[in-house]
């Protein structure tokens, strides 16, 4: 008789995935702690909250809801098309960037290849890269940041895929757009360099890549983007690629049909068009960053700069310790040990008076260790 | 020199997989056509609309939306767990079952496995097969639907897994919860066995097979459902798995942990609570079915008897051509050649008078034939 064992018969990869460790939603945290009002600077998202224009279409949406969405996103892609002046068939809709990112590395990578990223850089990498059986190898970081050259001297006959993120999340470390350039140059035909582009909002517009027009210059060149930091759209899930056609024709096989929901497709639309809501959202990022890195330097705490929506502070040796305290405290920031910065801790940027909080929570947890 | 060749880059499953045929959006096509007031039987969708329910639902909850969903699903899965009486750790949740069927191929499947489905079965099946690389086995139907001793019989060494949708779209056949049992006890341990039960709510529920028990019954079997069609949120993406712990444990390493968004959550919560709705839903289908099966017996045209939200109806030869007429009379339904059954159209149940749009333009183009 055959014994059923779930763990044999999954994939290899699969087998050795950690499961995802989910936090607990506010309102359950808020019930245990026995504490209200918590501030949430954990997951860079924009703390001004939907955009009105947004709010407003989605509350016009909802009654065609019974429907399926339009499973080629065409009024948003025509959308993105023209504001960013590249083509509808350059574009692969995803269900958030992490939907992107994984149906690039499913599309291309097999078990056979092996994937390059950074030391400290963005844990879904990782993730889709084991997932799939491939090997990952994480070069490690230069100042916080990504290594172009050892990036480069990791490249061998196996190399399938490079992930890049600019800004990379945790660290907010960024590339200048020459030395990404003469990256790409230097990159071979064959291998596909994924630039993932989830801050990009919050960098100053001169410092920004041309990444778009790069992908002509570079058909291995596949850049994603998402609405869930600048455009404020985390809670709808949407994100995209640009890349050359031949490579959304093969992202858009494998892309499931409906992975946009009606909501987000319509959401994200009317979210490209509020440009005042997005100049809002990168003058309170500036305002609330020299806030906190102000803090930082009064109070002597290191700190990585960043082109974020975050600032990944060194706290020390008991980082575990003062997000526990800042937890009771009200205050919800991100350890980032598993990024193997055991030291420090990321802090999204919030409105100026949730900033406040942290800055006060903080001041009394460090009082309290020299006390 | 290397030179760039996208899909010699692409795994060599994806290379092969079709590129989706999307519809065009229902405005678009009304312009293009030149009609106003299109009537869609095409997509098995509710033709009642968002419950009243769930709107005022998603209307409270539009404000939280620059925040990410819960990546665990706390809520709904509670909700999903009393109402089923399973457990929670028994659920995997899906941006709708496409999702969740992907995620269980892509689980368990590899390049060296085979995976079998009927003739005439819900296309999905072949395609995240495919897309794996792994070798889809089409077993011919019987009757439309399944040929249950058929498919016993292909199982072979390299098996992994067998799709069986019940009721099946798009042909509406319907397996007796006996015989299912039956197959069950026969299928070898380890080989999965999942269940689409898409449309289990339009099936009168003595005639359902206890399926969420039978899990405990044969660790093998997935079963899966929707928030597409009887809960009428097709538009918002929702479904999820019933299997067992280890089972779920695993499928939610591979989910995405965003991979439902807040409104969808939030959405499927209050659906699955809202009994009124679900019961007016099955009332409009027996009616419908009713509706459009008289007529068919009327015109003396043969269907296939469909216990779904939907009645597959043989046309005869012109099938495509009868198609664009009703395009032209404001009219989508579903061409199914694609599965194999060139002389069917696939109509929706809508509501009374839609279908008696769809009535009325069939007799004169079925009078026009005679003429």
């Amino acid at each position: 008789m055959t014994i059923f064992d779930a763990k044999t018969l999954a994939n290899e990869g699969v087998r050795n995935l950690s499961p995802y460790q989910a936090g607990k939603p506010i309102e359950e945290l808020e019930r245990e702690l026995g504490i209200r009002n918590i501030v949430k600077l954990a997951s860079n998202e924009n703390p001004l909250g939907l955009s009105a224009k947004v709010k407003q279409a989605l509350q016009d949406q909802l009654a065609g809801l019974a429907r399926y969405p339009d499973a080629n996103g065409y009024y948003l892609k025509t959308c993105i098309a023209e504001k960013f002046n590249i083509k509808a068939n350059q574009i692969t809709l995803g269900n958030g960037s992490n939907d992107v990112l994984e149906l690039i590395a499913r599309t291309f990578v097999s078990d056979k290849n092996e994937v390059i990223y950074s030391q400290h850089a963005f844990v879904v990498y990782p993730i889709v890269t084991q997932a799939i059986g491939a090997k990952g190898i994480a070069v490690p970081a230069k100042d916080y940041g990504h290594d172009l050259d050892g990036m480069l001297d990791a490249i061998n006959d196996r190399t399938r895929m490079i992930f890049i993120a600019n800004p990379n999340n945790p660290t907010g470390t960024f590339l200048a757009s020459d030395a990404l350039h003469n990256f790409l140059k230097s990159v071979p035909a064959n291998v596909l360099v994924v630039l993932d582009e989830a801050y990009s909002e919050y960098v100053a517009e001169e410092d920004r890549a041309p990444s778009f027009q790069w992908v002509n210059e570079f058909p291995n060149l596949l850049v994603t983007r998402t609405f869930s930091k600048a455009y404020g759209l985390a809670g709808l899930r949407a994100g995209f690629a640009v890349t050359g056609a031949e490579i959304a024709d093969l992202l858009n096989r494998v892309r499931q049909p409906f992975n946009m929901n009606s909501l987000s497709l319509r959401a994200a639309e009317v979210a490209l068009g509020d440009t005042g809501y997005l100049e809002k959202s990168v003058i309170v990022n500036d305002t609330g960053m020299a806030q906190l890195t102000l803090f930082c330097d009064e109070q002597g705490l290191r700190y990585i700069p960043s082109r974020g929506n975050f600032l990944t502070i060194e706290v020390g040796e008991d980082a575990a310790g003062i997000y526990q305290k800042l937890l009771h405290a009200g205050v919800i920031v991100r350890p980032v040990a598993g990024y193997e910065l055991p030291r420090h801790l990321r802090v999204s940027i919030g409105l100026p008076e949730e900033n406040q909080v942290f800055i006060e929570a903080m001041k009394k947890i460090l009082a309290e260790q020299v006390g």
